[in-house]
């Protein structure tokens, strides 16, 4: 597991399962989303943000030479918007912040939008469900964020979330790392 | 995943298959013990050693009352012979530092034999194979044990090694949290 995209696919494979619905709120060149789609299967649903055209264009690509774009909900809407428009709960959530590989790096992920689109993520996730970032303190506006989002996911309700920081040790500090959120199971369900 | 033991099973669960070879260093209570065990099905072989007897009975017995008693090797000899016990390459090594839950809180894993065991591990791990460590900072000892794994682990070669620290951000910093070696896959093989 060499950065953080080999956790996270490892962390999804073992939460998400045939029938599941989820998100990915950033769906850049489609690659998580294309494994969420494998995982959620025939009866499942995944609904998929992104504000750039480009990127939604390389996901369907993806998506539709593996056969699987029909259950894939390509939105052209900003992170921010979903807890509106995704109108069930979803037991995951995936962000891979910073910017579009390959495409411009003037369009980053900014705190004024990520921090609403991950409250709403909260908002929809089941009990037990994840959340999971992928943050990139790497690059100008990067850090800013990064440093949001760890002081947001800091101050989350113990009772109410389990937060874990997952990074690599003997790399540059400034390497992406992965935040999970989990929403803890409610002890009336339980 | 309230803690680092689910977590440490979540990934145990991902890596260690049916037939698998595989290390409990500091086998405790056994619990872990158990779960390598199930793991490894009847094919496997789990190695696993402590220095109090009280710890390898209560492993025993556990063992006996699921029937899995005869894939183990319980060893009643530090962890830090481990390289010298195990006769065969393994796909996990976990190590879970500190004190034996319910035993004798005095005695407790010590850097000066803690650290030629973790040593030992990476020697015996196969490639892709994971070595999975949960520190204790929260004790007298432990802070210093902590410190100590933390440099080590930060010093691993990154061509050789992909070494994560796994640590829950909305709790006391003196919680639990673990420390993951992953040993890579060399060029040759791939």
């Amino acid at each position: 597991m060499r950065g953080p995209v080999p956790l996270a696919h490892l962390l999804l494979r073992q939460v998400v399962k045939a029938g599941d619905r989820v998100v990915d709120a950033t769906c850049g060149n489609g690659k998580d989303t294309l494994l969420l789609a494998e995982l959620v299967g025939e009866t499942g649903q995944v609904w998929a943000f992104d504000i750039q055209s480009e990127a939604l264009e390389r996901t369907h690509q993806r998506l539709d030479a593996a056969g699987l774009a029909d259950r894939v909900t390509l939105l052209a809407c900003g992170h921010e918007t979903l807890a509106t428009l995704v109108p069930s709960l979803v037991c995951a959530v995936i962000f891979n912040l910073g910017w579009l590989p390959g495409g411009d790096r003037a369009i980053i992920t900014e705190p004024a939008t990520t921090l609403p689109a991950l409250e709403g993520a909260l908002q929809i996730l089941d009990e037990g469900g994840l959340l999971l970032i992928t943050c990139y303190p790497g690059h100008a506006g990067g850090d800013r964020e990064t440093e949001t989002v760890l002081t947001w996911a800091t101050a989350l309700d113990a009772q109410r979330f389990h937060v874990w920081r997952m990074g690599q040790l003997n790399v540059d500090q400034s390497a992406p790392f992965c935040l999970l959120v989990q929403k803890a199971i409610s002890r009336h369900a339980a």
